[in-house]
């Protein structure tokens, strides 16, 4: 058999069920064989940017390795945004690559590239498997380093005749998976002391605590202590929950900045958090000043990195919390949990503005609705002010913020979890970038609402740049496009609103019962001032 | 004044007039100063990767520096593709990508990324500037570099706490220019005995005699030695010249491959070629066989890479060949100019054909037009078919090929020569990947028109995959997308062809007086074997 079928009978014994790509020349031994594997779906994307996007998004929901693939040249160069993206998102997504002939290496053969030294700084592992032997020992390490301590995305450089060469059918190694990172025992019985004697204290919690919500919660109860989340943790905790306090960060809300600025805690555990600039206002000291913090993350990395810590866990939130509860529990501390705050809706005025399309969609829309939520000045009004009523419900990216990503993941997002309705919540600038995968939701009937806050200008470029400088480029802002038109060209269903009026259960409705994409262009230059005041603190503090 | 200023200021300096790329909070000092620059135009794209690819256009046809800029993380990484371009295609391009205040770093500020490191295997120099004293200095060695000996890209991160610090104004350094390498007097006098000893030599031009055609020419006709081009080199000489004999290697011409295979030839004088793949016919060793290898190259590197070189000349072509035709004068080598041929247009059989329908497109196009070809089967098309009227005329990709980068290549081409009018031959799955830069050119009104053969499936990998694998998966096709329905309600004017006849000049004039983009789509399921061959065989031929 040949080698390249190694890899793809490896692959399906993990399960892997879509490889997102483009392919190519170097890469159509791989897609030969996959004519061979139904078992396995070649998602062909229109760049594979968003192939990258899909399949982080895949890897974060599905919580598995996810498998994205390019040729040798553009095609490993074009993914290597979405494994900048992974790698800080802490991802595992398998990048593979074609490459030349190894007798052709130096030789200018078509598209070549070494993509090994790109991959290299954003990826976990990254190797160019040069004999065909060392293929499959070497996908395996790969893909355990993939899934193992902190989790990310690797790289394996296939050369056309590796991946062609002729080779008795081997014995496959077994898949890996993830083995919960344990956390020491003594150091949380340590915890456990702070815990227990502090007079008063909070819970800070990143996207770390996504899949660990249950027992961050139960923890937060045992203690009886109110909870922050980060803009990235936007959408893991319902927003009834009584211990919720809201967003501390990039567009954060006033209860924890309160909190923050004003309480008088001695102790805050931070959980799955890096407390980078967005979850912190800028590294804000109080978060941590005059209070013992107590730090419990899979990444080691981030203990004293700007917050000195004074009992760090390094393990697996999931695990860590339900030993922490076990703890509680034989001492004592009794889960109080009480009711579900009720709902408080505000009446919104009438008046057509991001904040109250965004409001009134959500009040048309299911309950667990999943927001894939793109780069954009709409970014800040979703984290400010969109209600949290169905737990995992926000997929935000303030990290590495890459334009577009958010049409990717909505996509790799309803792969992986098809029962949950999806929504991407775009702008015209992400639209433009990644747009066209609209047509990949299409091709592979993937249901997917985009709405798209359509203001024909770089919206957060503008507000920011009027915000520090008084004053924006006139290139910033663009003719308008009228986006649903575009949609209408393409057989996508799509609904222009240009009033909030015409953001009405009929309208909507009719996009939801579609089954492949749907555009819902909202037409609306808002020259309010998105709450994104604090990022522009921050870009602006370093000229001083 | 701010250190960023005299970034800008040096640019101008250098008679920098466009930047392509897109605005973000990490380089929004580098625009707000462009606020006050009238005489720098952002070139505000779509994505980051047609940036680069406007960028390496406009370096190719005007001849100097040209300047990129990206954000810190995505806006970085995405303009990587573009930098492992213009590095394989020579062309000196600055990638300026902005980054994390200084103090911030390993923090996980939002977009926070490392780009030195990515850029560095793909640029000629990259550096991060952690001082502001050392922004301008470092900015000219790398321009300097760009332009240098093989020119190729160059890389400046900047982060945003030195952009904004403050400095008194500097002198600025002259901004570079190219001096032209200069071959050595000996081994220019030893390949004049050589050419001047053979009895039977021919050329073989690369796309390294860019610039230096009258001279390349003048030496064919003092020697009487026919030419044959490199596909990317194809355009260069116009096809009536008399000893023009055709392309070799990937879609090439049989007038070409004669000539290799079967002709008596002692010499062969190679100029600016790398002798890659794509011109060699996967290294087809007759090119050199038996003969006396004369190679003219400013990139020493080539050198004895495949075939070895009897002498090696280390200079720019132009000013080698002019010393060459000196010589040669001298020995009383005279030119011999033949008349031009006239012209034999196949008449065309009435089928509807990717090929028919090329040269019909040609027979209404101005005979100046500039064609940028995108990476697809119509490209082999192109290079086996398309005739060359005038010179300089075809922009081919068939090195690093990545799809989509006609459609840029075009609005960069367009904005070094104004004049010329453009055509970029792109296909469905190019366009789908960056065609919304017809928006960037409606935005910026550069006429082009886009000629789209929508096949609604990526057919050069439907035809690779069915000539050497007998089969093709059927994800390689997709539902038809109307092309010009999309640019219509685009407000693109567009016309769609679905039979030969609807090439005609009534409605393609129309197109062609637009003040910006317009869109001929071309609708054709073509499924002729295109002329691309020996690129399968080459694929191929490693797995036995």
């Amino acid at each position: 058999m040949k080698s390249v079928k190694a890899v793809i009978d490896f692959l399906r014994s993990g399960n892997v069920s879509y490889i997102f790509g483009i392919p190519a020349g170097s890469v159509n031994a791989f897609f030969d064989e996959l004519y061979e594997t139904p078992e396995i779906t070649p998602v062909v994307t229109k760049h594979e940017g968003a192939a990258s996007y899909m399949a982080a998004a895949y890897a974060k929901y599905k919580n598995e390795l996810a498998v994205c693939i390019g040729s040798s040249g553009p095609g490993g160069t074009n993914l290597v945004t979405g494994a900048a993206n992974a790698m800080r998102e802490h991802l595992p997504v398998l990048f593979l690559t074609g490459a030349v002939p190894v007798s052709t290496v130096g030789l200018n053969a078509s598209q070549e590239l070494d993509a090994h030294p790109l991959f290299e700084p954003v990826t976990k592992y990254s190797k160019r498997i040069d004999r065909a032997e060392d293929l499959l020992p070497e996908l395996h390490k790969a893909c355990e380093a993939a899934v193992t301590g902190v989790p990310g995305p690797v790289h394996i450089a296939m050369p056309i005749d590796v991946q062609l060469q002729e080779m008795t059918e081997p014995t496959l190694p077994p898949f890996p998976k993830r083995v919960p990172l344990l956390p020491e025992e003594a150091v949380i019985e340590k915890a456990i002391r702070q815990l227990t004697s502090a007079e008063k204290g909070f819970v800070f919690a990143g996207q770390g605590i996504r899949g660990a919500v249950p027992h961050l919660l139960e923890l937060a109860e045992r203690l009886n202590w109110p909870i922050i989340t980060s803009p990235q943790a936007k959408g893991l905790i319902a927003d009834d929950h009584p211990l919720r306090k809201g967003i501390f960060g990039f567009a954060g809300n006033e209860t924890a900045s309160e909190l923050i600025n004003e309480g008088d805690y001695d102790t805050v555990l931070v959980v799955g958090s890096s407390l980078g600039e967005t979850a912190t206002n800028n590294y804000n000291p109080n978060i941590a000043k005059d209070k013992t913090v107590i730090q419990i993350d899979f990444d080691e990395s981030v203990f004293d990195r700007k917050y000195p810590v004074d009992t760090a866990i390094h393990g697996d939130s999931e695990v860590t919390l339900s030993y922490l509860n076990q703890s509680l529990q034989l001492l004592g501390c009794e889960r109080t949990v009480s009711p579900r705050m009720s709902r408080q809706f505000e009446s919104l005025p009438p008046e057509f503005s991001t904040k109250n399309a965004l409001l009134r969609l959500q009040d048309i829309l299911p309950a667990d609705t999943r927001y894939t939520v793109d780069i954009g000045e709409f970014m800040a009004y979703v984290i400010h002010h969109m209600n949290v009523i169905t737990e995992d419900s926000f997929d935000i990216n303030v990290h590495f913020g890459a334009m577009g990503s958010g049409i990717g993941s909505a996509l790799g997002a309803k792969l992986a979890e098809p029962h949950r309705p999806t929504v991407s919540i775009t702008g015209d600038g992400c639209f433009f970038m990644h747009g066209f995968e609209l047509l990949t939701a299409k091709e592979y009937e993937i249901p997917v609402l985009f709405v798209v806050l359509n203001n024909a200008r770089l919206g957060m470029v503008h507000h920011g740049h009027t915000l520090q400088y008084k004053r924006a480029h006139s290139r910033f802002s663009q003719e308008p496009a009228n986006i649903s038109a575009l949609g209408a060209a393409l057989g996508i269903p799509s609904v222009r609103a240009d009033r909030l009026e015409d953001l009405n259960e009929e309208s909507i409705k009719i996009l939801l019962e579609e089954n492949g994409p749907a555009i819902l262009e909202i037409a609306l230059v808002d020259d309010r001032v998105p709450p994104m005041g604090d990022r522009v603190k921050f870009l602006s503090s370093f000229g001083k």
